[in-house]
């Protein structure tokens, strides 16, 4: 392990562990093995390149390529991966015969070779059992993402301060990541698949709230230039606009989700209603979301109530519609569960999971709010405590 | 192909069709299956979510998962990649025996599914051929690289505009990626390699210019956060201080490398004339990046330099150093070819390249210039120019 740690962190990691040892038996395999950034966070609480080795019993090993000095217990520098059938010999640990590797996360390639660093090794894929495990934050991961939290709303609470009328909505956009990088906003937005990418969030203006991307977001937005098919579109802040501000908060690798709605002026009384119905749903979700309800019904719930204020057909999307109102977020944006149709997640204590019912109305823009909640006994706790409220610019 | 496009872009494309298309034949396959957001932005000029299939010889095929309503000649709506051999039978087109898959940028998982589309076919990994098409960029892609250039140049020359005494590392840096993003830098770093991750670029100020970072960068830096180790590292900026600001342009789907150096009032003479002996090497390099050159040579041409001023044992880090000088830049910021020890890369015409030799002076920081360059016949020409000298501050 790393030296220099804090106490409390060295003792919520030795939880991590043994929570992901428990599923590594339950696979039946001797060991798993990590080199994706987000998990070796997760593990070792820091980004290094190299391998993590976690026997399905036992303390886990660091095999470092970069940086070079990291030091403490059972941390070994390596030059290359092949090197962990010795480094593991020498260390006196026996060779596994079963490994999880990350099928997901890492390249064909680089699965390949790390397979056949343990001659007659059989590799599987550990990845979905990683995500379950990150899916329930540990409490030590609850406070990080409460601190995220409230540090997000801070920043979200002062966005109408650096509006200026006549705008575009990517002059706003620019001020809103100041303002969040000047909050100490670390920038970087992590998501889970290959295909997806972001900047640090958007800013939906007008019809723009309802413009279809390739990416798999609740909403997408035409964004600048074809090479980044998400976002803001440089269209001017005009009255009678529904302006939707969804930037990510990741100031300690953990990320929060928020979203609030702005009006250029005045918006039409349907869009007012529509947000309103918006934090309505938001609220009965976070109601329903106790341990033990199912991500499906969730949706369901959401559906429903769009549904009956006749809202269906603009819920989550215009042409183009997402099928989830709600997924779980941490080291990724997009982490499990999900809130969606034909979902098989259950909601456990301790899964922070961002609600996102929004709806595109047509001449006006996306309206709705996102708020990131811990599910707790008695339902979902909000971690982004900030106004919720149409704000008129 | 996608509709709207102008006549130039879809000229450009049936070019890195053909070229990649003879690599293709090159390789025994009958066909090339592209998911990634990279290759696809390559080979179909956007990105979308979905299949590009570029048989051996004939017109690609776009099999669009998201967003909807995107059409044009043999663009094809699926809901999932199976569904690719029912309809290329469709088509008329005959199923591939031997396919070519993204093996670096696919994960396992997806790879393994791609793979299974076409009941009996061979896959192997295309990835490297397609790198080394990506290398070589087609004229209209090296105006896009001179227009980024450009752009990127014109607001590296008003860095100095925002600084102010008294700021950390990271104050600096916001203002200058707010500087970038308002001239209509997308924000994005796309970074080859799944362990490879930075925010928009790095300050590198005082002695965080030697830190070592798990990354493969040049130049590293301790970063904000252990969930993020490199750039700046919230240092407050003093006199006597060296530091390098290096921010990628990105303002049209293509990235630009530019790097300058800056003193908080004076520096030391060795930190002086480090620098300029960054710039002789840099103009050492460049003349001598002629077509056929060799990348070790030139990183030799650049090692031999720095050893001749005595400068060998800080040239490109600390602790922990590069083994490069140069690296290709364009869709994501390494691209090939590499100028670096052990690399068998060799210039062609069209290449275009970031020379960035890079000097770390304990007790004052890390200094030098960094350009990107694209390979004529008569050598390389800068694409980023600005002033290169030491600015004080």
């Amino acid at each position: 392990m790393f030296s220099g740690y804090p106490d409390e962190l060295v003792k919520d990691l030795s939880e991590r562990w043994g929570r992901v040892q428990a599923c590594v038996r339950e696979a039946g395999a001797d060991a798993l093995i990590i080199s994706s950034n987000v998990n070796l966070l997760y593990l070792s609480g820091r980004i290094f390149m190299g391998q993590l080795y976690l026997p399905a019993e036992g303390a886990p090993w660091f095999f470092v390529r970069r940086p070079c000095g990291l030091a403490g217990p059972n941390v070994v520098e390596i030059r290359k991966p092949e090197q962990l059938a010795e480094r593991l010999a020498e260390a006196g640990l026996p060779q596994p015969r079963r490994v999880l590797l990350e099928g997901d996360e890492l390249g064909h390639s680089d699965f390949l070779r790390l397979a056949a660093v343990f001659a007659g090794a059989e590799a599987s894929n550990g990845s979905s059992l990683l995500r379950r495990c990150r899916a329930v934050k540990t409490p030590y991961e609850v406070r990080v993402m409460r601190m995220t939290g409230a540090r997000h709303a801070d920043v979200v609470s002062r966005f109408a301060t650096v509006y200026e009328p006549g705008m575009t909505d990517q002059a706003w956009a620019v001020e809103l990541f100041g303002l969040m990088l000047r909050a100490g906003n670390l920038g970087l937005f992590r998501v889970a698949g290959g295909s997806m990418e972001a900047f640090m969030g958007t800013v939906l203006a007008g019809d723009n709230g309802g413009a279809v991307s390739p990416y798999d977001f609740a909403l997408g937005g035409a964004g600048l230039h074809p090479s980044l098919p998400v976002g803001q579109c440089g269209v001017r802040l005009a009255p009678g606009m529904a302006v939707m501000a969804d930037i990510a908060g990741n100031f300690y690798g953990y990320l929060t989700d928020c979203t609030r709605t702005y009006g250029i002026g005045p918006l039409p009384p349907e869009a007012v209603r529509a947000h309103q119905v918006s934090i309505e749903i938001q609220r009965a979700v976070a109601q329903a979301g106790v341990p033990g309800a199912g991500g499906e019904a969730l949706y369901s719930l959401a559906l429903g109530m769009a549904e009956r204020a006749g809202l269906a057909g603009c819920f989550m999307g215009g042409a183009q519609k997402a099928r989830f109102v709600g997924h779980g977020t941490g080291l990724v944006i997009n982490e499990l569960p999900v809130l969606g149709a034909r979902s098989k997640d259950v909601l456990e204590e301790g899964m922070c999971i961002a609600v996102e019912p929004k709806f595109v109305i047509p001449g006006v823009g996306a309206v709705g709010v996102e708020d990131t909640y811990v599910v707790t006994s008695s339902g979902m706790v909000s971690l982004t405590p900030c106004d919720g409220a149409l704000v008129t610019l």
